[in-house]
């Protein structure tokens, strides 16, 4: 029997203790042994809980029980978070965790202390919820270089976006909607201005550089809080579909890009076909080309589903392949967003962009309007061509 | 150093070369060693190619080499590349495969034989080509059980099927269009037949059902070759994409269901948006709910990847997860295909066909045509209910 804990009995700790339980027969077979949830670390009580006699409010109950050799986090946050995690990896006790903000903010000393004390820091839930993402991206892809990532990691915008269009509201009552549904929070800064992009971001792009840490804080990110049923309209008409991308290039020279940011996605584009609460993160590998992950990124069950995956892995420690390459922070090759070109379709209802800019493509629309697609070009550089004249829109692009 | 053998210098075995060569650099930093093609086992001399002095021709050349740490087998087929991976195996040399027909066929034995001696008997490229399908589904979802898998998992005859519809043309004239482009063989009947497909799924389906090995003879297969225009014209009445999908279910009586035929899919399905020469896996478990995975599932490159992928677990041995559990073939949990029930949808131009099944669905038409779902039915009952009017015709369903 292998024991475990949980660490924050919230939404996701409570379906993992649930998947862990009801599968507990197939798990058990696949793995050799039974898994045990031993205690469970929350400020609460949960007298109703079949779990009740289980929930600790001591920490050192936990961190200084020799029986608990897998810490599943699910707390949130980088504070009591942070504390927990660091505690529970000197004492050699692998932790799970589906915490994005955490392991983008502190990764590189989690890794290295996880490595230190001979246990592993696991966070395939962190990106993607369910979806195999960041073991496919690190394993499967092992021989290939990582030229380019494109994802749509947050559900809470993706939905709103497709409620603007289906529905043609506007992003406030979307959002209001989001909120009765239970898919955006009171508080919608984290997902709506693209912060929980930027972290998910900067753990993928992490990864797709071997471990060159991609900080968040420096990622640029911009979310969709200022998008307007004009832009919905603009994209139908331009045959895009406006989705808020996570991206991240490999500019092939020793640097690489990172940041968020709503974008025109052409129909072509796998991802243009997302809608609602589901995520989609498309890879590009030297030798693979392009593979889609597809499925639900977020969610109680989907979210544990994944965290189980993790706990699985961490309890068979020994042929544990997930290891990580220390994230090393002492340099980094990402450039700022200043500097990073990308791609942009630029449009007006009334200028002739196409003779505004060289060597830019002209596109079709079904409503008369000009547009061109930019590519390779800084956003600081694309303003200058467009210098004030405020007939000119643009946005990112992706094919 | 690690020295590895390719076992057939075709288009896969020297794409892998190729890749291992070019990315030499981050793979060496990945893994710690370098890896390097000693030999290579093949019929053939290949003068003009930078590795012409490692071919063999004699397999004891590399089978009794002890520094052969992994051979990448990439003959095909299920007789001399059999011997091979036996031969291999039993010197405990690890063998890394994109080889279909012989895991397939020989899977409960070649993996018995691995474990035995100690290698690992590896095969992610064998379902999907480059997508990263294997892993996921037995590490990711490891904590769940897998209730259904649907893929388009031959990029042939989603070709061919793509070029009926987009062109108008008929299966004839898509295949030698397909034949012509080096999508499709001289001789087309391992993919147009399903058999390729079926392959697959028995592959998927053992996996699926933790080592309950699916033995492709038994499972149904029908293919494409019968299809018409009329029926790629129907599909688009009734607003689905007509396409080969590869089928498990897990019916939770401990028994499973796996067979590859035609489907109308649903627009509502991701399935539905996979063109040409792609590929998707769209797997359900208990908790992640559906994910699809979605990339190119054939060519040199793509499969390439995969292969390269298992060559660095392969040489990890020592961390290695992917030591499957056995494949026990003395007991079949599969169902014979007439008792496996699955969902149709059933059409006429002239008859009621809604007045013919009790609590059949029925389903909007652009055309006027009668359309019902008739759910969980096997295809010969739905026969009887049928019972020889020919003006009825039906197809496999997938929403």
């Amino acid at each position: 029997m292998i024991n475990i804990a949980i660490l924050g009995f919230g939404v996701v700790g409570s379906g993992t203790c649930e998947v862990l339980s009801n599968n507990a027969d197939i798990i058990k077979k696949r793995i050799g042994e039974e898994i045990y949830v031993k205690k469970i670390l929350d400020l609460r009580d949960f007298p109703d809980s079949p779990y009740a006699s289980r929930v600790t409010h001591e920490a050192d109950e936990v961190f200084s029980d020799p029986e608990i050799k897998v810490a599943v986090e699910t707390i949130g946050g980088a504070r009591v978070a942070y504390d927990y995690t660091k505690r529970a990896l000197s004492n050699g006790i692998s932790v799970v965790t589906s915490n994005k903000e955490l392991v983008s903010t502190h990764g590189p000393e989690l890794i290295k202390l996880a490595k230190e004390n001979n246990c592993v820091y696991l966070f395939e839930a962190a990106v993607g919820g369910g979806i195999p993402i960041i073991r496919p991206l690190y394993k499967c892809l092992a021989a290939n270089n990582i030229l380019k990532i494109a994802g749509i990691v947050n559900g809470t915008t993706n939905y709103i976006l497709s409620s603007m269009k289906n529905e043609g509201i506007s992003y406030e009552d979307a959002l209001k909607e989001a909120q009765k549904k239970g898919y955006a929070e009171a508080d919608p800064t984290a997902d709506c201005e693209g912060i929980d992009a930027q972290r998910k971001i900067s753990i993928l792009s992490t990864l797709a550089m071997d471990g060159k840490y991609c900080n968040p804080e420096y990622v640029h990110a911009e979310g969709i809080s200022k998008l307007t049923t004009d832009d919905i309209e603009l994209a139908k008409a331009l045959c895009c579909e406006l989705k808020l991308i996570a991206y991240f290039a490999n500019n092939g020279d020793g640097t690489a890009s990172a940041f968020v940011a709503p974008h025109f996605v052409d129909k072509a584009c796998m991802l243009s076909d997302v809608e609602g609460v589901f995520n989609a993160v498309l890879v590009e590998g030297d030798y693979l080309g392009e593979a889609v992950f597809y499925g639900r990124g977020a969610g109680s069950y989907p979210t544990a589903s994944a965290v189980a995956g993790d706990v699985l892995e961490a309890c068979l420690k020994d042929s544990v392949d997930m290891e990580f390459r220390a994230w090393d922070d002492t340099v980094s090759v990402f450039k700022d967003y200043d500097d990073i070109k990308s791609d942009f379709l630029v449009y007006s209802k009334t200028e002739d962009v196409a003779s505004l800019i060289d060597g830019a493509d002209k596109i079709d629309s079904v409503s008369g309007i000009n547009a061109v697609i930019v590519r390779s070009i800084s956003e600081k550089d694309l303003i200058g061509k467009i210098a004030g004249n405020s007939a000119i829109g643009y946005k990112h692009y992706l094919k």
